[in-house]
């Protein structure tokens, strides 16, 4: 078996983005399983905005990962050596695999359980960490809840992100009547448009941002897919029609100001707009759907069957070594979909 | 008949609170009645923090009132002139009578019809323009939106309000385990828990209202009946528990920022915790619930007839001329319970 372990462990709550220091790669032996463990060797790590909520302590959803304890994060590995019945030796699994080479599986250590995949699997493996993983569900999850009407005025933010890019392409084939991304840059924008189904796509990065979106938004916005928060949020708000529902996916606008003691800040003006325009904002979490995954996960392996899902991701190699820096790819808006670290074959 | 009437036109939008000079009391002669035409002498005008939104050009949920136009307002008026059948000299009629001593009323000129009362009356006629007018209604739809759940903890903001001093009874009335008050000075506060029957209610005057508001939710927050928005609201969002519901149905803690332009100041910051609680915001304004004032009347005048409603009005003497002066109590919170202007005996 393998003798060491590389692991992020997180030294200190960042102030800002999160850095190298702020997290320490460390290398650690690793004993002899015992009876109910498996070791898991990390094939693919999945980042995501919400990691950076994990390492803060702010009133989050989860316990904030406590200080020198293993990053959490979510991936898929390999079962490398196995006593447990349920995780024989060569099964995929996926789940918090957590930042680090190898994962020693127990009930215990686990935060939540390991999902065996199944084998063969219907599709690349690094889709059951995006498309059809836990950012394909919340997409579909979220076009649920916003109550998708036809002829629907449809803003995504983040429209090109591993939520927003299969989110534009579902709320498309449930009946929306426009779908208008906001993505950073000319390069994310055409793409929005000719690859994932967008009606029109605005540049958040450009001056005029604001009558772009104005001017992509004829007749005023009834569903707002939101996964970015701070001043494009506050503009959508303004833009609401009456009836309007928000689904509250993400605030990824906001991430980097979770400061140690929970402090933050940013602000929301156009909040008064939701009287005016009866409108409503809803938070969800795809944890409080795993019920749901079974039948998400066929919807959206359907369209990608049909060919009818495109789906993008960013698979950056380099090993565990790089967790750290990648992230800050997210919010810089490098990534094109899913953003991945290949941390062995 | 009257041969003149006074009016306060609006000549221009307020930068901050209203004053006299952004709205100019002049004197008008009425001309002869034409058919179809009745004149109402006002003879209460309510005074409502929506007032100062009709006043700005910000987008609103009614047209802004025109500049030079007469001042949009509810009030009640006796008719005393008319060439109408359904409004008979005498009748006691509920509406858009406009900040003036006199309504000229006929279907073009009204922007909603105006409501003839029921004779006799059931009830004082201020509390028609109160507890079982538009503010009364407005709590009880607010109380019904929030799906109000037994064990509940509630929080009101301007607790003593004519909404909040109502919704807060309410509340009680239909289950919620805790209802909590947010009022201004210590007057308020002990008349909230001795008349208004709030568990506790928290000074947000003092400088410690967080530390209060924090002891007096020990177990966090299911509701937010929010009235007042700025700081109390984004603290209540820190407190929400998982799956809290916030009806927001005023924020008057910024009506006074909607300046011309439309441009205004003020923010939320822990809008995130939608997400993390799994909560909901929904705007509602109770002009949308017409068809259910007949069943809120009848429930807070069958509470009011139990002796299980107390309400509190605020009325002021000096007619017409005080109109513009008055609306400053509702923004400095001077006034107990609904706020009125006695226009005429």
């Amino acid at each position: 078996m393998a003798a060491t372990n590389r692991a992020w462990r997180l030294r200190r709550r960042p102030a800002g983005e999160a850095r190298v220091g702020d997290l320490e790669l460390v290398e650690e032996e690793i004993g002899e399983l015992a009876d109910g463990q498996a070791l898991v060797k990390t094939k693919l790590l999945s980042l995501d905005p919400t990691n950076r909520i994990w390492m803060s302590d702010i009133r989050g959803y989860m316990p904030p990962v406590p200080i020198d304890a293993v990053m959490r994060g979510l991936g898929i590995g390999e079962v490398v050596e196995s006593r447990r019945d349920d995780m024989p030796v060569g099964a995929l699994v996926s789940g918090f695999l957590c930042w680090q080479e190898y994962c020693l599986a127990d009930d215990s250590l686990l935060e939540a359980p390991l999902t065996v995949l199944p084998d063969p699997l219907p599709g690349p493996e690094s889709a059951f960490l995006g498309a059809l993983g836990h950012t394909g569900v919340t997409a579909y999850i979220g076009c649920d809840l916003a109550d998708l009407r036809e002829g629907d005025t449809v803003v995504i933010s983040a429209a090109c992100g591993a939520v927003g890019g299969v989110a534009g392409q579902v709320a498309k084939q449930r009946g929306a009547g426009r779908v208008v991304g906001i993505a950073g840059g000319p390069e994310k924008c055409a793409h929005a448009v000719e690859k994932l189904g967008y009606d029109a796509c605005v540049d958040h990065r450009a001056d005029d941002w604001r009558d772009q979106l104005d001017a992509a938004t004829p007749d005023g916005i009834d569903v707002d897919f939101e996964n970015v928060g701070g001043p494009i949020m506050d503009h959508i708000l303004g833009r609401l029609n009456i009836g309007a529902r928000v689904v509250l996916c993400g605030m990824i606008a906001e991430y980097n100001t979770y400061n140690e003691g929970g402090e933050h800040s940013g602000g929301l003006s156009n909040i008064g707009q939701l009287i005016m325009q009866r409108a409503t904002i809803q938070g969800f979490l795809v944890l409080d759907y795993g019920h749901r995954f079974e039948e998400a996960i066929g919807y959206l392996g359907g369209l990608l069957g049909e060919g009818k899902l495109h789906y993008d991701e960013t698979i950056v190699d380099g090993g565990i070594d790089v967790a750290v820096d990648t992230l800050a790819e997210l919010f810089d808006g490098r990534n094109m979909g899913k953003l991945l670290v290949r941390v062995s074959d």
